[in-house]
C-alpha cells in the first residue's frame, strides 16, 4: 500500500502550484493538435551545424575541463562574453557582476529563496509570467498584482501602511510575458523612483529584450540603477533552450548570496554547455543567428496577426507586440477562455488560458498565443481552427 | 555606495552555510598545490572519444529535440536505461519511479524543500556529506547526527519524546562520504525497522555504490522498502560530473511532488546531456568504462594507503574503504586538522578538514582525503608533504 505523504509535506510543498502550462503541454502533446501553448523557440533557429562543429572542437581541446565539475559562479569565458554584450550598450559590468544559472527559472528560484519569507509580498504585473509566480509561491511568497505600472506607487504605499512592504518589484519591461507590452523609458524611471523611495529591490526579467522586431530599444532598468536592480538573462529564447543557460546580472553582494544558495541547489550548471555557448559567442555567430531569428519571428507575428484578423469573430482583440514570442488575446467581457480551451482541444488547437498569469485569479476572458514555434502552414490552419472554436463560444 | 542587503534577506538566506569545500578549493587552486580536497573523478576515466562520437551522431539524428526544452521528469530513454540497471538487480521499478535531476545536489535540495519546515529535524551520520547538510540548513532544517547506526533508535525515540520526530533519516549506506564506511545488510534492516516503527522517511544517497573495489555488494535500502525509501543516484562519480545528471528513485507519489518542486526550480535538466548519456548506456559502454574506473581507483586507494603507511607519523589512523573516492583520517585526540591545514598549505598540499562534515561542530581531529583525482606521481609527493606537515603539527 502506498505511504500517505501528507503528514510529511512542508508548508512550502503545500504552497507550491503545479504549472498549468506544463500540464497543458501534456494534453496538447498529441500530434494532431496544433499548439500555440508553450514558449518554445522554433527549431529552425537552432544553429545545429555550428554547434556540432564547436562541440567536436572543444572535445578535442579541453575534454577534461568540459566533463569535470565547474565553479558555482560559472565559466569565466561565458561570463566575459555576457559582460561584453552589456558593455557594448554602455553598461559598466564585469564578470564579478554575473553568475550563470540553470536558465532563468533557477534564477527566479534562488532569488525567491534568498529574499522571501513566508507571507512576504512581491509586486508583479496583472498578468505576469507564470514561472515567476510559481517560484514566489513555492517559498510561500505572496505576489500582489497591478494592472498598470502607474498603480505601483499607490499599491506599494498601501502595502507599506499595513507592514507588508514588498521585498521586490518583479518586472518584465521588454515584451512582457504574456501581455507583450514594453515599458517606456519614462515608466522604467517611475518604477525605479518608487523602488528607491520605498527602498525595495527590483527584479528585471529580460528573456526577450534582444528579440525586437521594430521600434527603439529601451535601456535596461539595471543600467538605470545597478545597485537596486537584479537583471535576469537567458539563452533559452535567443539561442537554444536545451542547454538551460541563464545568468543574473547584479551587484557583487547579490551575486555572492545567489552563489551560496546555488551551492546547495545544484552546485554548478553544466560546464560543457557553458563552454560551447562561450565559444559560439567568441566566434561572433550569436548575433548573426539572432538576426535571422528576429526576422523569422517578425514574419510569424505578422502572419498570426493577419490570420487572427481574418479568422477571429468580432469583439475579440489582441496585442501586436514589438518583439518577443507571444500575442495576448482578450475575449469580450463575460466569456471564459477555459471554456474556449475545451472547444479548441476538440478542434485540435491549443493555447494557454490567461487566468494562470493572474495572481489574483482574474483574467478569465484572456489567453496567450505563442507565434514562434509552429510552422507557417500550421499557424494558418491553427488560427483558422481557433477562430472556429471562438465563434462557437461566442454564439453560445 | 553599495546597497545593504541585510534587511532584505530571508530567514533561509540567513540559515545558509557557505561550502567550506568550495571555498577551500579556491585556496587550493594554485598549480603548485596538490589537492586531495574535492570529490573530483579522475579525468582519465572520461570516455572522451565515445562521447564525442555520440554527440555528433545525435546532433545528426535529433538536433531539434536535443536543443529544445525537455519534460520536467526527464528523458524517457535515459529513465529507461536507469530503470534497467535496477531491474537487473531484481528491483521492480519503471520510469514512473524515476525523475532526472540536475545531479544529486538538486535532489537533496528538492527533497529538503518538499519535506522540511524551519526547525524540522533530520537524522544523519557523524560525519556526513556536507552538501546534504547545506541543503537541510538552507531550509532551516536541523540535522541531528549519530556516531553509530546503533544509536538511531535511541536518538529518534528521544526526538519523538520532545515532539521533534525527524522528517527523514539521511543515509549514505555505501562507502559513506566522508568516512568510507559501508552498512551491512543487518544494519540496513535495523535502520529501516526504526524508520517503519516511528513512521519516518529514509533518503538513501547512493553516489558511490557502483564503485566497489572488493567484497560483496549489499542490496539498496530502496529494494528493502520501496515505499519508504527515496534513493538518490548520480552519474557524477561513475561517468562524468560535467553533465550534472542525477536521479531520484522513489514511489510515484514522491516523484510527483519532486516534479512540481522542480518545475519552479529549473523547469527541466538539459535534454542534450540526458540523451547523450542514454545513448552511451544503450551502447553498453557504461559498464565497460566503469570497470576500468574501478580498477584505477582501487589501485589509487592502495597507493594512498601505502603512502600514508610510509609517510604518516605514528598515532595517525585512516579508513581503508571497500569502494568510493575517499579515505578519512584521524589525528591523535586533541589535535586540530584546521591547524594542520595551515601548515599543509605552506607545504603545497590540501585536503578537507573533518569538522565541516560534523553537524554538531565536532570532528576537529579528522580530515578527508580524496584519492581519485590526482595522478599517482602527485599522490606520492602529496602524501609525503602531508606526512611532513602532520609531523610538524604533532611535534608542537
Amino acid at each position: 500500500m502506498a505511504l500517505d505523504l501528507t503528514p510529511f509535506l512542508s508548508n512550502n510543498a503545500k504552497s507550491m502550484r503545479r504549472s498549468a502550462i506544463r500540464d497543458l503541454l501534456n494534453v496538447a502533446n498529441k500530434p494532431e493538435i496544433i499548439s500555440f501553448g508553450g514558449g518554445f523557440p522554433n527549431v529552425l533557429t537552432f544553429p545545429v551545424d555550428d554547434l556540432k562543429q564547436i562541440m567536436a572542437e572543444l572535445m578535442d581541446e579541453m575534454p577534461g575541463k568540459l566533463l569535470q565539475y565547474g565553479s558555482t559562479e560559472g565559466s569565466v569565458a561565458l561570463r566575459k562574453q555576457i559582460a561584453k554584450r552589456y558593455q557594448k550598450d554602455g553598461v559598466n559590468v564585469g564578470i564579478e557582476n554575473i553568475i550563470i544559472t540553470t536558465a532563468s527559472q533557477q534564477a527566479l528560484d534562488l532569488l525567491s529563496r534568498v529574499f522571501l519569507n513566508p507571507g512576504d509580498t512581491v509586486l508583479c504585473g496583472l498578468p505576469s509570467y507564470l514561472g515567476a509566480l510559481q517560484a514566489f509561491w513555492s517559498y510561500q511568497g505572496m505576489p500582489i498584482g497591478i494592472k498598470h505600472d502607474e498603480e505601483a506607487e499607490a499599491v506599494v504605499s498601501a502595502l507599506c501602511a499595513i507592514g507588508k512592504k514588498p521585498k521586490f518589484i518583479y518586472a518584465i519591461p521588454d515584451f512582457q510575458n504574456p501581455s507583450g507590452v514594453t515599458m517606456s523609458l519614462e515608466r522604467r524611471k517611475e518604477i525605479l523612483a518608487v523602488a528607491k523611495k520605498y527602498d525595495i529591490l527590483v527584479i528585471e526579467d529580460s528573456p526577450y529584450k534582444e528579440i525586437r522586431f521594430e521600434g527603439e530599444s529601451q535601456p535596461t532598468m539595471y543600467s538605470l540603477d545597478p545597485e537596486r536592480v537584479i537583471l535576469l538573462g537567458t539563452f533559452s529564447k535567443t539561442f537554444v533552450p536545451g542547454f538551460r543557460l541563464g545568468w543574473v546580472l547584479a551587484s557583487p553582494e547579490v551575486i555572492d548570496r545567489i552563489n551560496v544558495a546555488k551551492q546547495s541547489a545544484d552546485l554548478c550548471t553544466p560546464i560543457f554547455s557553458q563552454e560551447v555557448a562561450a565559444r559560439y559567442m567568441e566566434k561572433d555567430l550569436y548575433d548573426k543567428n539572432l538576426a535571422k531569428t528576429i526576422d523569422m519571428y517578425r514574419q510569424k507575428r505578422d502572419l498570426m496577426h493577419e490570420c487572427l484578423t481574418k479568422y477571429m469573430p468580432e469583439g475579440v482583440t489582441w496585442t501586436r507586440p514589438e518583439g518577443g514570442l507571444f500575442l495576448f488575446v482578450t475575449l469580450p467581457e463575460g466569456y471564459d477562455s477555459k471554456e474556449l480551451f475545451e472547444i479548441a482541444i476538440k478542434e485540435n488547437v491549443a493555447f494557454v488560458i490567461g487566468e494562470v498569469f493572474y495572481c489574483n485569479g482574474k483574467g478569465q476572458n484572456t489567453f496567450r498565443l505563442n507565434f514562434s514555434y509552429v510552422s507557417d502552414e500550421d499557424m494558418i490552419e491553427g488560427v483558422k481552427r481557433l477562430g472556429k472554436a471562438t465563434a462557437q463560444l461566442l454564439s453560445k
